[in-house]
């Protein structure tokens, strides 16, 4: 655990950081997925860390989106697992999907890292990656995915992906829910739903959110389709640049 | 090292963490170094990842008040050794200063582990953090400092450094260069000299500049005196909200 003095004036934020590093730690986060992060803080810092407009627009589209899927799944890589693990757990078990690995930089002992961690967080099952069901239109190492699991589902709740990963899953005709600092970022432009929040906020709120369409799922069904996402991130890059 | 292919689009990008991820494996970097460095990646992103009119006027300063410097110190943390460390060891030798080791997270074993790294990356000699020296006007296990190195400099090059750290050594009546990609931050702000670019595209063009005005010292004199920080700080801030 860090050592900074709680005298200093970013201490709050420091102290954030510790979850992050706590997850490379256990095995279950990546340093790339460190650097990434700190990334995020960044674009977190001119957002003025709160949640605005647009990522509540987002954040209700998205719930929408999940609760009139056919087989929506909640994908899990290493920065996800070390931040929301119980309110992924959570999303899974009141959508009835499943949770899958899916992380970027290629690592057996991480994949069952981040399975462990997601158990003892409560989750009933995780699926893995498999050998026999893969992704079109992305490199070989990236592409292995379960074949009950994201090789079939329609609806993918996937926060912090990687740009090549979610123009992949676009591609094979899924649609596709991130949670991105960037709104600027190749992931943020191609996913058919981008919440511009930081996760650990944005988690509550989407929780929240599915909830209550879950009470009233025929109300929300033309929710998604209407939904704007260009306009999203437009009005998330002009807050950024704003200030 | 990565396993992302050269077909991904952001390609260079995530080679260049690799450096600061092998900074970390070497014991070098420390962890919250990594999240500091994906911090200052997004700040580079909104300014499009090239170095400014702001920045090159910030360099000439630089370069001119370490050339009229009585006693100067280039300052080492994890973070410049993993990135920059022959340009470090080059500055040190165009102005025959000493390199000093002087990081925000005590650790005596990368303490040494920089060291190390300066010297096989040619530097004569590096500079420990003493105990019979210290900085005034910081906590505790922040205030050690070389006797013969920072404890007696009048201009402290030192990129990439915590607010608090900056902080003391200005009231310890230093002149402090540094390099920040965010111009919001304490140590941009509270520097003498703050060079907003990325500390790997500025140290070549800080040697060109030294070099240039090693020859010609008389002329460069009152550059330092004539340089106005905050409004260098002013157009880079202005620069990452216009995009």
């Amino acid at each position: 655990m860090t050592d900074v003095p709680a005298s200093h004036p970013r201490y709050a934020s420091l102290r954030t950081r510790d979850a992050i590093v706590a997850g490379v730690e256990g095995g279950v986060t990546s340093m790339h997925g460190l650097v990434a992060h700190g990334r995020g803080e960044a674009f977190d810092y001119l957002l003025g860390e709160r949640t605005r407009h647009f990522a509540r627009d987002a954040i209700d589209a998205a719930a929408a989106m999940l609760v009139t899927a056919e087989r929506p799944v909640v994908s899990v890589n290493g920065n996800a697992a070390a931040l929301v693990p119980a309110d992924l757990v959570a999303l899974a078990a009141a959508l009835d999907a499943p949770l899958e690995v899916n992380i970027f930089h290629a690592s057996k002992a991480r994949e069952r890292a981040i399975r462990e961690h997601m158990l003892a967080h409560g989750a009933p099952d995780v699926l893995m990656p498999a050998t026999n069901a893969v992704l079109e239109h992305i490199d070989s190492n990236r592409r292995f995915v379960n074949p009950g699991g994201i090789h079939v589902a329609d609806v993918v709740f996937v926060p912090l992906e990687d740009g090549d990963r979610c123009q992949a899953l676009v591609r094979c005709g899924k649609r596709v829910i991130t949670v991105d600092l960037n709104p600027m970022s190749r992931t943020a432009r191609t996913a058919t739903v981008t919440i511009v929040d930081n996760v650990t906020r944005a988690m509550p709120l989407l929780l929240e959110r599915v909830a209550a369409w879950r009470g009233d799922a025929a109300s929300c069904r033309d929710l998604p389709d209407a939904f704007d996402n260009e306009r999203g991130l437009r009005a998330a890059e002009t807050a950024i640049r704003a200030g």
